[in-house]
């Protein structure tokens, strides 16, 4: 039998590594919770109802058709066995293993306060853009049917709290979509007095770039209609809104529509790991790996991507972190692969170095920032050319070509028409939400 | 004040009704539990994941943002007093109206036994859709991760109760599926041993047709691969399979994945009319109309479409009930307003008079049925031309462009590919939808 090698998790990591592999003389299993690879860049798009959901998830199982050493399993992986070798499911199951790559990525953290989940959900797979959408969409329906000016005036007031790429484009599309997709479809409410508010507790948003780009993302976001409050720190958020502290002291916002974009924490698989190899966990919950990305005294376990507290060890430079992005998974994707290639061949593996390319995040229409890194020095610019940048960065590296193509159609759709093409609430959208429903529902909904 | 005129419902009756009366001198309030208008002929593709759901759903605002006299609410009626002449919503919140128009639409029956519902779910909106197409794609799912060959089976066999239009669109895709669409994808199971039966009470599918495309129908799906059971009354449905009992005796079907393509019972508005006004319903629950469509003793109240049991009067001809087809209710749709904006002029109403233009069904890739009524006699035929025939009519008639170009671009797509684009299922979509968590999911789903 050939070496067994299983791959926990399809994101950016776990597909670039089950990819790397693919001329090896391995047998690979890749087992994933959803049935979906997640372009996770354009799933705030989703959430703003400019995408629908196929546009931007592949089934795994259709990625891998064609590299016949991988089999794909829909299921969750919740313990690992170290010594022997195994990795158990939820249901009970069993599977063997000679490589384990741990590639399970992140979800969002509410820094120990999940009472706030059920009235600010966070973005991180499909059923959270959809319950945001819902949102979203909804407070401007119950805005038509209320009378009451204040109440109106709440559900007319939407919050994104944090100020990090996915916070800037979720605010800024909101505003768009206030300003420019839904006027003139209401008779009752005026769409364009819709309050777009962007909550970030340090002193600028976009803080992984260079001060001046931040400076021009707060600027760019002002412009499309945002309202940016930095160093307001969250203190409570409840269903009629939320509370935060500046230098000027408490603050009360109203709003029904409030989205978390603030916190990141690694997924529980971290804490398996922990149990089964004794390895260390940062204060994420992050697993601290080796150079080589392997568990201290466990060679045959890598952890990659979200999950992974990894450094960069570039010769002769201090090691640095690696950011949390989707470039970064893919290259420890490629690292684990070929470390597993390397030990098979009874070769030493080698530290994982982290190649920057830069950085660019979008903010709205016409707006983005890029930061990028080339061998002539950096280059950095904002605006128009920033977003057409981003665009085809981000199209570019859609998987397949039609989703790429129906992307393309969509996006120009939406820019010549001011357009959004999902605006679609499935059910009478009108019921709340309530933890368990929506547990219930994030178990077993299909999408789009 | 211009006289109000409210419609409940926009379905094709509903919406057809709205744009008759764009120029009359009223305001049209239109009223819907979903945001969205849905193109229910295609619906059969979203859950058998050959489209998203927003290519064949438009936001009913966006479709009026342009008609100025119309507004648009979401939420659900659930009573009408029709003394007083105001329309309760669920939320307790009333309406008044001058004019009422009910198009409430239908939804499945299970003759009785309600229970079937959680084994067997229906197709009549995008939830029921995104349920269909999750028990189909995580049955192939839990084939492959079973090792029990009888069970691996009874995953692998889908049955399809009702031969219907909806019947058969199904059993044909799910074939197609099964034999195109996913082999080469899995690395234990085979899909094409997955086997697809449709199970008809009577002696023929697609009943409202002539007996000869019905034939056609029946050898059309067996050629795809469908296992046609006619003349099969099923007497049980649970988790794991049905009870049917044909000419040879009772049978049981061992199934992982039942869909009900068999009853069809209106609106429960129908009976809250009955308690209003005293009119009478059908076996089906539908409303017996005046020859006008309005309702007896109730001339401001008219329903439409598929909560209507109304009859075509063609001078010189019996009475003839309506079919509940897409054409029907849009007929209504215009002959409702019309008749709202004879009272207004002081005349007297006109009865409602049906144009058949004919029947059409798809069975799977380039198969169909179309029977139409031309001036120069019925016209008949089956096969691939007929298949065309129906792509063109279904994507003419979908709204809006860019709605059309995009189903057209994913069929073209399918088409050369054998490639379905929409195989994506949210959450983890191992977990058995429960009646209620199902419930509670379809209470607030988006949708793609």
């Amino acid at each position: 039998m050939r070496p067994q090698v299983l791959i926990v998790g399809c994101g950016f990591g776990g597909l670039e590594a089950a990819r790397a592999l693919r001329s090896a003389d391995v047998d690979i299993t890749i087992v994933d919770k959803t049935n979906h690879h997640l372009f996770q860049p354009l799933l705030y798009q989703v959430a703003t109802a400019g995408l629908s959901a196929p546009s931007i998830a592949a089934p795994v199982r259709h990625l891998f058709r064609r590299q016949r050493n991988v089999t794909t399993l829909l299921g969750e992986v919740v313990a690992v066995n170290a010594q022997a070798q195994t990795a158990v499911f939820k249901d009970g199951a069993r599977l063997l293993w000679d490589h384990l790559i741990v590639a399970a990525g992140a979800t969002h953290s509410y820094f120990g306060r999940d009472e706030w989940a059920a009235h600010a959900p966070g973005l991180k797979t499909l059923d959270d853009a959809f319950e945001i959408r819902r949102r979203v969409l909804m407070a401007f329906e119950a805005a038509e049917r209320e009378d009451d000016p204040a109440r109106r005036a709440a559900l007319l007031q939407f919050v994104v709290i944090g100020g990090g790429p996915t916070g800037v484009e979720l605010a800024g599309t909101f505003a768009e979509i206030a300003r420019h997709t839904l006027p003139g479809e209401f008779r009752r409410i005026d769409p364009r007095q819709a309050k777009v508010l962007l909550v970030e507790g340090s002193p600028r948003v976009l803080q992984s770039m260079p001060e001046a780009l931040s400076e021009s993302a707060r600027k760019q976001l002002t412009a499309l209609g945002v309202e940016v409050r930095l160093g307001a720190r969250v203190t409570g958020i409840d269903a009629d809104g939320l509370d935060i502290t500046t230098a000027a002291g408490a603050e009360r916002l109203q709003s029904r529509c409030v989205v978390w974009a603030a916190g990141v924490a690694a997924s529980p698989l971290g804490l398996a790991l922990a149990d089964a190899t004794g390895c260390t966990l940062d204060r994420a919950g992050r697993v601290v790996v080796e150079p080589d990305l392997s568990l201290k005294g466990f060679p045959a376990i890598q952890v990659i991507g979200d999950l992974a507290a990894a450094q960069s060890h570039k010769p002769g430079h201090e090691p640095r972190p690696v950011p949390g992005v989707s470039p970064g998974a893919k290259q420890m994707g490629r690292c684990a692969a070929a470390n597993i290639q390397r030990r098979l061949r009874g070769e030493a593996t080698q530290a994982f170095r982290y190649t920057d390319y830069g950085n660019l995040a979008t903010i709205g229409r016409n707006s983005a920032v890029v930061d990028l890194d080339t061998p002539a020095g950096p280059l950095r610019f904002s605006g128009y050319f920033a977003w057409l940048f981003w665009l085809f960065a981000h199209v570019w590296f859609l998987i397949g070509f039609r989703n790429r193509f129906v992307v393309l159609v969509d996006w120009a759709w939406a820019y010549w028409t001011h357009d959004r093409n999902a605006r679609v609430v499935a059910g009478d959208g009108l019921s709340e939400a309530s933890p368990a429903s929506a547990a219930a529902a994030s178990a077993r909904r299909p999408a789009g």
